[in-house]
């Protein structure tokens, strides 16, 4: 189903943008967990838009857990139930968008697949706001990682084309990513995307980004072969994430272009375990976790919303269009798009970790 | 399950390298299909093993459908399932593999998954073989996709940074590729891509390179929001092939630099159909065809089985030690990924038609 | 997942007794779907406490729809969300249930299961009161069944023993089945049951008895061969509401009985359909509708929650205990478990049909 | 999918009676087994035709594992895929059946929905020959639950309304079933049975009956709350044998004639375990094992395939025609499907233990 993810530990998301409220269900947890409510907030709020590069629009992610918990607060082995209400709603008309479909939006497919029955206001289910049920869900996931000693962290590999530091993808120093909503190792290029999306918003326009995630602790011998393996289950998570165009492991495309013996990486043995000295394979051979740090990114395309007009057709009348979109749009996904990330990655790996 | 593909329809593949057989059953077609058994060895065949760019191995990938026909040869409503005998098997010793890893290779990671019980033959069922019973049920797909007007077709877009010339994603001319085993658009870049492929085999080497696919003819509507969306199930079938390491859509990573209004696609009426003029979008927006061309590439990694000798380790004796590869590999998987590419996409994209 | 039901379209239930809330996650339905909120409202209060044959208890069953519905209060293609809000919570000590469990109830095997961890507080994720957003999804199935002139309705076939009058399995009226809390063809029959459960209740005591449930209008040619069959289906769904011990379809056990010449239905052409005069064999033949009525019955134990004293142990002590259950509880649970039965064949049935 | 059983260890079965094989891929079975080919063989062969109460057709059930063994035998972590090569078959001609469907079979209702492309051949999909490939992992999963302690075995219960004699459902005494085509508890009544059988022979008819199985050694704790208890996933498993008609657990129906005294299980301590003196409920509490045997029962309906004429209709010329069925028929199901309804329950247990 299209709006389920993982299998030993399946999360359900429901959830329109101007719907009473949007959540999820998450089925299969172990009886016994406590959910770190004050992390998830954090979590989440990461994710909430605010701050210089984002919409001015205010989301309360506030999470209401509805079922799943015993009185002691923690999981009795029921599926755990959150919702978040939907409280920003501009009830405007969007009539306009039903006859006019934006470019680089799902209100064209969305209006052919659902024989116009799809929810438009504000997006509807497509809208960037479903990620929060899913880092609701990635932050627990994280919580329950760090128990056993993985962690999960992404930071801006790039915007707009300006690129980050390099970082070893071996042995990636995380506490090197500089907090933030663009967090790089390189203050200076964090500062160029910044400005660089000030440009882009002052111009009406927008840009995208590459985000790049990384989990450490994790032991060898996860994920499975053929359709079910770590780069299968990561990349249909990521993929779930709107705007996502792109998803490679290790040294992703850039591997195309080199020889086997530039490419392989040699084992070695390190004290008593078996590893690799570089990770261009970013911790997954045939499917299977390596040992060696998973590295996955995710190349997102600029925001489709933009202020400049736009041509479009008008589905009424069957004529082309000018459309100009109003309201308040982030000019970049790529900040708020990084604990998506590491929440999809997250919730991934737990399901398999379990 | 890990060896499964496909919600309405499904296959599931099974086999090793060296077992008596591999095959796959597929559950869910609709009755009454007669199975083109010639097409479907003709495509078949082009995956096999043979040629100059490839392994002298030969394998014989007569597929036989043992159960699914009724007795006017068409599909009765049971599962179709096919095997394929496995002839040309070495029986030599494998246990150096066991001990020492290939570098690039699912050796140490299914020896950890599977405590030691993998079938290293060959390469057990990590082996590229295995995507020969993908190929049979691609090759189905592809006929009845092709009742439906709908086209499947792959070209090689780089072998070792080579590039093939450019086609128009929002109407490419499928016929402009020149079959062989490396179809391009530019028979001088093909010529390139093998003398690169036939020096890297010179110098026991290998090189990796870029697949790209186009599906035709595609309603617009398919395909589902969130997790099932057409780039969340081709990504999860692309990443099920061996050596696959990045998958991007349209665009892809491109995307990530350009500006929205560059990026987007803006509409406009082409006779009575809504159409985009480029297809930056690839055919996909929220997770749903638009009508336009499925546009997707999948990076594969250069074979990590070379005749130069590697460093790895001792499993046994947890030492380091060096390993040389003997027997026959491709230098380069793309020629035969072409077909098993076209697979993955016919399928997946079967899957979603029904 | 244990919580879902469903293949094309698929019900999640979540929730406890005494969480802030118990509800439903649908995916799958239809856009363009205005669920009859009053026809569900009064499906869903049939279930309900009240009545002089259930508990005193007062549940109040008003379901919110979260999300799912676009601005005209139809489905809009993302899944149908709905949260019953839990307020008749007695927060009063249950602590002696964790220690000594209660016979015929899953307090002890949850404890176990869970570690201990399970909601205990008014029998958690066990509790009848889950039926509800079963009811809400059946009650919505049968809506939508209705469309396609489907009627689903089920009776009491038996309690204590005490059976209803015969009901011609092939023709049978639905219209003779009498409204009220126990649905019979024999009022008599009907005031009976209610004698005997009111008999039981004044003793300390409860009883069983057998629900009987008929899907008409259903086309032949539904359902699978093997393990998704009209019968697997339903079993599952059936097997699902608390107290079902045993499901039969046509004459169920009582075939076992008879010879093939007595059991098998002649088909004959009734105006140019194909039908049998009897239908002993429940409208599935082979897993798959004949186009004959439906026919399954549920077996249901007596409450197991009884005023009398009961032998139990205590898991601290490891030694044996007594227990007297308090509170309030049904007699029997059959009056209200009519339109569990309802809703779980309607939806397993719409499921089928879609 | 119809043809699968299973979540963590999932049995895909496919064939027809009358296609080159038959067979079934298992895919999650833990790697490192050595399945016991011996012990299976012997299994099939009590499923086989053969023996006086038997149809005379020969039927060769030698299955062939042609994939996922390593080298020594032991499962490898690929999928374990088996074929069983069909040999017996009279290639007759069936056309009369195809338009004179027999009572009590697929016939009709497989052309409905296969839009007469169904395979007719001796049954095709629907054919009991089907339940070998059951019995091929039914055996493998008894064989692995033996290894736990878990014992599975199964008695008729009944056949034509002759009962066996009765079985302490807390300590069942499995070494008092006698072997043989009709094992029981009681010689005289399996004497009885077989001559009732011999008898419905005779007379060109058939008799139906009651398969009645234990599983003993389970630890509680297993199964899930709803709809993946151990009642849905057993009741999914045996309605997948033809001809079962009901399934009940622990008092089944009977349970509906009781007060909640009289039927529920009193815990007590036995020694430091809590059990049950009797086990009216069958093992399972809230769809989780108590610890106590698992009894569950299905009944069987009489063959249909019976020699008297019989009344049908000709769906080419939509007019009653009288049908009489030629060929080699088992007057009763329930000697072979002992072997069965074990493996259908093992099957489904050892799934959960997993």
């Amino acid at each position: 189903m299209s709006n389920t993810l993982g299998e030993r530990c399946r999360l359900t998301i429901f959830g329109q943008s101007h719907a009473p409220a949007i959540g999820g269900v998450i089925e299969g947890l172990p009886a016994g967990i406590a959910p770190d409510m004050a992390f998830i907030s954090d979590f989440m709020a990461r994710r909430a838009p605010g701050g210089a590069l984002s919409t001015a629009r205010k989301e309360t992610d506030a999470a209401e857990i509805v079922a799943g918990l015993n009185e002691w607060g923690r999981t009795c082995g029921a599926p755990l139930a959150f919702i978040i209400r939907n409280s920003d709603q501009h009830s405007r008309d969007y009539s306009n968008l039903r006859d006019t479909p934006r470019p680089g939006h799902a209100d064209y497919t969305a209006a052919v697949k659902y024989g116009g029955e799809n929810d438009i206001r504000g997006g509807g289910q497509f809208s960037g706001r479903l990620t929060a049920p899913l880092c609701f869900a990635g932050a627990l996931a994280m919580q329950l990682l760090k128990e056993r000693g993985i962690a999960v962290k992404a930071r801006v590999k790039s915007v707009a084309g300006i690129e980050d530091g390099p970082m070893d993808l071996a042995k990636p120093d995380l506490d090197a990513i500089i907090d933030g909503r663009l967090p790089c190792v390189d203050a200076e290029a964090a500062r160029h995307m910044a400005e660089a999306i000030e440009a882009a918003r002052a111009e009406g326009d927008s840009v995208g980004g590459v985000v790049e995630c990384f989990a450490l602790g994790l032991p060898a011998g996860l994920g499975e072969p053929m359709f079910d393996g770590v780069e299968n289950r990561l990349a249909r998570a990521l993929f779930g994430i709107p705007a996502v165009r792109g998803v490679e492991f290790g040294l992703g495309f850039e591997a195309a272009n080199l020889r086997g013996s530039q490419h392989n990486d040699a084992f070695y043995m390190e004290e008593n375990r078996v590893a690799t000295a570089a990770n261009r394979h970013g911790g997954v051979l045939g499917g299977i976790t390596s040992g060696m740090p998973v590295v996955v990114r995710a190349a997102f395309k600029p925001t489709p919303s933009i202020a400049k007009p736009q041509q479009s057709v008008s589905l009424s009348r069957r004529t082309d269009a000018e459309l100009t979109i109003h309201g308040r749009h982030d000019p970049c996904v790529v900040p708020r798009a990084v604990p998506v990330v590491e929440a999809a990655v997250a919730w991934a790996l737990y399901d398999m970790v379990l």
